[in-house]
């Protein structure tokens, strides 16, 4: 069995329908044990939350027979296709797009690129084309202090800047040099990514999650967990959208204070911020404490693996030799590439054409989940690349909407299990208008239904 | 304190001269304990055995006092300079450059790289500049197989290749996958860089060094060990030069089929033979436990961050899944970038013109150290981009050397401490043939005063 991240069902999916298949045409017979969900996870190469969620589904569609502390095994008969009975159809492919964190990369701007990489080739020394600082190219880092001063209110010189090949990257370097020096426990937000309850784990260190409410980060839970540094989306919370309040910041850059603890600042979006300028960012306050991390595959393209980060002095050091053993630096000439980009302007103007671009398509999800779905209350739509509508019945609506063709993420998947209620999170970034509102269309017919 | 690996002093080199200064100046006072070796390795981001031998270097010069189980801690003076004395001079900056392992970018193909980006930056879908396989971009993974497999024997499909951001990434990602495995301990070659036992380390596995002799790898020695995996460097040892004897092979295929272990192999500068054609790689004798490791770092340059790996089909997922925790994968149009190279012939084009470059290069300094220092002999001469040259007292001439502003290393940079017997390694890739004549003249002259 191997299931594939390009293949157009999710891994969960990919998995249910092997298992299914195997045991409706039964080359899986009842009372068969199965792998472990954690031994499945590490065949397939998959988290453990998506085996544990599979084989869960599956109990629940009667297959498999799971009791606590056994290994779970092919639920008793009968299975298979009744004499003339129609095979059950796989998912069809995609046809609304509504999955969260893609960037409309058909805007690249494949020229201006082309002519900034075009000079950074020509004109790159020959001591950047060798081995370099691993913390990157020396150009890259000035614009990039100057960039992040002028238009986050970071608080950044070249020597504090470090070019990564993108935020998880970055995040994973940085628990790596924390674990080194004696941390223990890194707290999370709960919503956010799962992959980086994974990073943290792998690092040596135990996440724990803190609840998110409507003001942002709970700083009382968090001063509760004895966590030595703690995860942050302070701009606009991923996934809610959520701005951390004023309040909220004050209280815990005085616990990072008093517990010499560490921020590590996720600014993924604060480009994408429509109605009004966007809150600074966390660092400009304590940039002793914290450390601000950005990413070039939103603003252009993730092709790029381009990300930074500006970090303490007192971690510059630790972390140059992390970054040696993990990959001795970024790509060099598209650093360089970058630092043209953002020199002549061509960002800026990217990001203006994409505002405009994102926010009418903002917009016209707004207004067809308006018309189409008027009873539900659509939040995180000031900033961003997707909304979240609340919803009872999550996970239900998700697989009724993938049946029929439409994409979308839920609030289930960024929660610690068993966490808060549900939501859809519907990213607006890769459609026309157009597709937008025939999709909300749909989407509202699959609602009805459930 | 702090230290730069930018400075043209080595690292060791500016932990001595700062102490020595801080000692001799009274900012550090007779008795005052220091750091141990451990903390300040972690303070500074450096190796501990660049810590080990600055502390090492300056007892032996007087400056400190050592005892096994304290902290290091500054001798009884008195130390500064006497009244009227000159200050010590500080190591003056390099004038020949023999260090190893730096190609020659000068040559770096600007104009074909300019236009191999261009086309990648022009053609590549819209798939491709998301995020997409973490593994790269497929029409790179096709070029390599093919080139792979022309140039070293190696059983490649693309599905089996992986690309990286250089050997050491690449090194990280399989230490880890094994860890996850359940592998506890890998064999490293004794000599081999310093960098791999740290990886190992920090993959939370326990690395073993393992005597190379004059037929390459003691594979005797390699079945005490225990071991689950072993990296070597069968094409050409890495630094000593042996080519791994024909019988060798046979026994390490016998032993990764019998322990089902994994060999990670070291392919870093096949491409760079002189005098008859490059022993193929390992791979192509047991794919199936053999992980062939490549890289453009020494064909192009390390400012590229580009490397690549053919797997074994069973550790495909769970590499993949290692690599998406990672860093998500390479710059992916640069990857692009590189198949158009490969495809038009530039490579072979640059590699044809390059291995003529160096090797008169190297015959130059085989022949300057015949003339100069006819008693001393040259090994490792038919590939690679340096030479071994046995000698007595290694770290001594060394130091000497650097004092009169010639760098090199020393076997002692690579060996497991007290293993072996002393050489300096003389790297021949980025000096003219004149500079390389007027160097060893001078190397000739440190050495009769040492």
């Amino acid at each position: 069995m191997s299931v594939s991240r390009d293949h157009p069902e999710t891994l969960r999916a990919q998995i249910e329908s092997r298992l299914r298949g195997a045991i409706r045409d039964g080359s899986l017979r009842p009372g068969t044990a199965l792998p472990s969900t954690r031994d499945l996870s590490g065949q397939l190469g998959v988290s453990r939350k998506i085996t544990v969620d599979a084989y869960a589904q599956l109990a629940a569609e009667g297959y498999l027979a799971i009791r606590q502390g056994a290994r779970p095994r092919v639920a008793d008969g009968p299975f298979g296709p009744e004499p003339g009975a129609r095979p059950v159809p796989a998912d069809p492919p995609l046809r609304y797009d509504f999955r969260p964190s893609r960037p409309d990369v058909s805007s690249f701007p494949r020229e201006a690129w082309a002519r900034c990489m075009r000079e950074a080739v020509m004109e790159i020394s020959a001591a950047d084309l060798n081995y370099g600082d691993a913390f990157g190219v020396d150009g890259f880092r000035e614009s990039l202090a100057d960039y992040l001063g002028r238009v986050r209110g970071v608080v950044a010189s070249p020597d504090r800047v470090v070019v990564t090949n993108g935020y998880l990257h970055g995040m994973g370097l940085i628990c790596r040099t924390l674990a080194a020096r004696g941390a223990r426990r890194i707290a999370l937000e709960d919503p956010s990514s799962w992959e980086e309850d994974e990073i943290v784990a792998r690092a040596g260190l135990e996440p724990v999650r803190v609840p998110v409410d409507d003001l942002g980060l709970r700083v009382d839970a968090l001063a509760a967990t004895d966590a030595d540094a703690v995860v942050v989306t302070p701009a606009h919370q991923h996934p809610t959208g959520v701005v951390l309040a004023p309040a909220r910041r004050a209280e815990l850059v005085a616990w990072l204070r008093e517990r010499h603890a560490y921020a590590i600042e996720d600014d993924y979006d604060a480009e994408y911020r429509y109605d009004r300028a966007p809150v600074g960012a966390l660092q400009g306050l304590d940039p002793d404490h914290v450390i601000y991390c950005g990413t070039a595959s939103k603003v252009l393209a993730p092709a790029l693996r381009l990300g930074w980060m500006v970090v303490p002095p007192a971690l510059a050091g630790p972390l140059r030799h992390e970054r040696m053993l993990t990959d001795q630096g970024s790509a060099r000439i598209e650093q360089l590439a970058f630092a043209r980009f953002l020199a002549r302007g061509d960002l800026d103007r990217h990001l203006r054409r994409m505002r405009l671009r994102y926010r009418a398509r903002r917009d016209a999800l707004v207004a067809a989940l308006a018309h189409h779905l008027p009873s539900l209350r659509v939040t995180g739509i000031a900033a961003g690349l997707h909304v979240t509508v609340p919803v009872d019945d999550q996970v239900a609506v998700a697989r009724a909407a993938r049946r029929v063709g439409i994409g979308l993420s839920t609030l289930a998947d960024y929660q610690a299990s068993g966490s808060g209620t549900g939501a859809l999170i519907l990213g607006y970034s890769s459609m026309s208008e157009a597709r937008i509102r025939a999709g909300v269309a749909e989407l509202a017919a699959v609602i009805a239904r459930a």
